[in-house]
């Protein structure tokens, strides 16, 4: 899944607050994100960013620096442009999902590049004419106000998710509980019965309605083995009327 | 849309500080999530929070502060709280979006909460045990830093990408069984470990590892209402060992 996440390259272009820089460089390194790049930035280096990068700093020393787009993206063989607006039917405006998916889906063939304008103009439409597709985060009609840093984590988390959906199954753990079969289910089912019909919780003769909201209960939470042991202890104990009592003369 | 979304309580407790509280304001904003509910801040209202909000202030004006998490999630019928590790094998922790979906997918029946802890030490154990389902955003192993605001923009822009794919309100159905409020399933715990004790399956000194098995077993999917009430007549038959033993000379 690395070396999928690795290829992917975040550009920032003329970036104004260098603490913005920095809460990216963050933002990335926490999904897997290593390799930034920034276009004609205003300040940096910066103490400022270094700080808000809080233990990030090292993507933003080995940071590349370009003047323009054109060379921060020349070899790179799909780029994926944030816009918060449409560019029209002839390119896809996706949303964060699909557009990291695609991103992913193209690492096999080269560098990829997602492509995060300015804080207040975003990109010019010379680069918006540079990507193979745009994404739009869906944000609040009423309030669109996403900084910079809070766009890039979730991009970031999308490319991650996109990684690992196509990685390696996640190996069981240990202390694995399994899941009970139909017959322990089954057992314990028949268990609630004859100690529901003692404690004339149901009518002997009328148990059904009671039992199918049992079964629904349980068997929509799928059971551990050993959750179904704990209530069998519960039902032994009821029946034998706690072991206080069965001590009694 | 809108109106599932403003059934989303983000609780963030114990945040220590104020500036992260105000960026998380501005993150649930700009994904349309409008309802914040503090336990326990350190350091609230705060100039620090007001600034990060950016145009996010109304939310922390409007905020809700309890002194524990048990009150800030009384009337909810679905928690998720955020974890970074795993609780086992009995309750689901789930990645971002799919915990989302069932977030959403349960405001048909009341406030639900998405519940963030503290920046040092997450959440407790007593404050764990109050979720039904726990989500972990899949940060890289060698860089687990994900700032508090940043959680709360992944979580954020999961919850609206599940409020978006679902549309239009489901309307609610008749013969519908509303799912019990926290206060419901706590009075459930309650009445379990009182029988418990009295039946002697749990020592009264030691009850902690049955009681959160049972916790975890009865909040993952959820309970409705009247399948407490049954849990509760049981357990209410129990206590007094059933019609027959009670009619006993």
């Amino acid at each position: 899944m690395r070396e999928g996440l690795e290829s992917v390259r975040v550009v920032l272009v003329g970036t104004t607050h260098p603490g913005n820089i920095g809460s990216a460089a963050r933002a990335m390194k926490t999904m897997g994100l290593r390799r930034l790049v920034l276009v004609d930035p205003q300040r940096f280096p910066s103490a400022e960013a270094t700080a808000l990068a809080a233990g990030a700093d090292d993507l933003l020393t080995r940071a590349q620096i370009f003047s323009s787009l054109e060379e921060a993206i020349a070899d790179c063989v799909w780029v994926v442009g944030t816009s918060a607006r449409s560019r029209g039917q002839s390119v896809p405006l996706l949303p964060p999902q699909p557009a990291a998916n695609a991103l992913l889906g193209h690492v096999a063939g080269g560098p990829v590049a997602l492509v995060f304008g300015r804080e207040s103009s975003g990109l010019s439409n010379d680069e918006l004419d540079r990507c193979n597709a745009f994404v739009q985060i869906p944000t609040d009609p009423d309030f669109r106000s996403l900084n910079l840093a809070a766009a890039v984590q979730v991009m970031a988390y999308a490319c991650r998710m996109a990684a690992l959906d196509e990685g390696e199954e996640q190996p069981i753990e240990e202390g694995y509980d399994p899941p009970a079969t139909q017959e322990e289910m089954e057992a314990l089912f028949e268990h609630y019965l004859r100690v529901l019909i003692q404690i004339e919780f149901v009518d002997a003769e009328r148990p059904r309605h009671i039992m199918r909201r049992l079964r629904h209960l349980y068997q929509r939470k799928g059971m551990t083995a050993s959750e179904v042991r704990i209530l069998r202890g519960i039902l032994t104990h009821t029946e034998r009327g706690g072991g206080r009592r069965s001590a009694r003369p």
